[in-house]
């Protein structure tokens, strides 16, 4: 396990440092209001675009033959070789209301996947990361995945989504009344690279959303895999999660009944 | 303003040591997993209970004569003189999962209503407190609810009436994607106190939940008048938020569009 946690051990350090570097400029601008518009609900900031420009140049500086698919500049997503998928201010719409659920969000994959994550919350004091087969860790201690295998007892996460007009958001609103019904309680904190770390950290026992971009979920995919978690896509969508944008993530015991509910709803959203 | 300030400052001095000796109870204990069942999705932990029991000694040893309502052993709500309304673990569910949005919430009142609120998020590292007509604070740094006048723009944070059935349950979720539709977006963090906390420092526009007890929210409600928000009930209820539970919270700026969406369905709730 060692060994496959320092083969990487170049791509982590710059990773963090990457993360680190955009986390100061996240706490700089917190709260700050000079905001426009993308489209409804999508707010960048400037923070967002200094953010994006700090992590690309430290990895450029590093590794500049490899892709960098990111946010604000997106290259190529079916990018198959050595990449960066990077979302620099994930939770913008918290960064812009100072609400500290936000985070840089860095992952680094090979011809083999995702093989490096990190996502740093600044504002939480956290940073999560993760190597392939090396395990998962928040400031550095080891995290595993929940134990709770009683969806009854199950806290979940979720992201509703909200650009993709009323009648979806609908459906998806019901099933989440299903899962608020059949298990404790949703958690909705509007970032999902910190969704998927807090399933890592055992906080919640799960995940699911829909509409999401790779660079939201490839750095806490990989900390919920290798935190002994898993991830799929839905139910009857035979896309990987990463292509699809739909992601169920569990500490594995509850993994069953979430796409159970899932099931019930996939058709129609 | 300074004057209000120190007219209460031995009760604020109180508040705040048996917040902070209740805040170590969680640090020590979060993530603990020795939790009973008191009903489903009411976790009641011996942490909630350790905790109750450090804050009342710290009031008795100071304030012997006054009131306590708290949420595990509760005196009688209907106090009206000098009186501690406590919540030991405000978002019991969250510290269950060692999620950090949890809080110890101290409000003291006397013949006037609240005039004394601790919130205390230790594994946020913040505590906000407020005295009457002596304004808000964060970590001891003045707070003022958010400028933002256009709903669009406004985030909301909420919390979900999953003690209540389904159906009221659903009746709530419509409400909710009216909001997500006509807003920006809803966080639920699970814990009203913290909620409050949030509108008060400019987080969140606004917070709207039903079913609540006055120990949620006695603290959370002062914060957001004295950062300059507006605190009522629902529409047509008639009845003051700690009586019925019902509570509309928000910046002012946002207020009457939120007793507008609330309108559409407190009939049903």
């Amino acid at each position: 396990m060692m060994d496959r946690y320092l083969e990487f051990a170049a791509e982590l350090a710059v990773a963090r440092r990457a993360a680190a570097e955009a986390a100061e400029i996240i706490v700089r601008r917190t709260g700050a209001t000079e905001v426009r518009e993308k489209e409804r609900s999508d707010l960048v900031t400037a923070a967002d675009e200094a953010s994006e420009r700090a992590v690309i140049a430290r990895i450029r500086a590093h590794f500049p033959d490899d892709a960098v698919i990111a946010e604000e500049s997106a290259g190529s997503v079916r990018s198959v070789g050595r990449r960066w998928i990077v979302d620099p201010i994930d939770g913008t719409n918290n960064f812009v209301h100072g609400h500290p659920f936000t985070c840089v969000s860095i992952a680094f994959a090979d011809a083999a996947g995702p093989t490096v994550a990190v996502v740093h919350a600044p504002l939480l004091g956290e940073v999560f990361h993760a190597v392939r087969g090396g395990g998962a860790f928040a400031n550095d201690r080891p995290i595993r995945v929940s134990e709770v295998d009683d969806p009854g007892r199950a806290l979940l996460a979720t992201g509703f989504p909200f650009k993709h007009g009323k009648g979806k958001l609908d459906v998806f609103l019901r099933m989440a009344s299903d899962v608020i019904t059949e298990a404790q309680d949703v958690r909705r904190a509007g970032s999902a690279a910190l969704d998927l770390a807090f399933v890592a950290a055992g906080r919640v026992e799960g995940y699911f959303e829909i509409g999401l971009s790779p660079w939201d979920v490839a750095a806490g995919m990989l900390l919920v895999t290798e935190a002994g978690g898993r991830v799929t896509g839905w139910p009857g969508d035979g896309r990987e999660p990463l292509e699809s944008g739909r992601v169920l993530a569990s500490n594995g015991r509850i993994h069953g009944w979430l796409e159970g509910v899932a099931g019930r709803y996939a058709s129609a959203l």
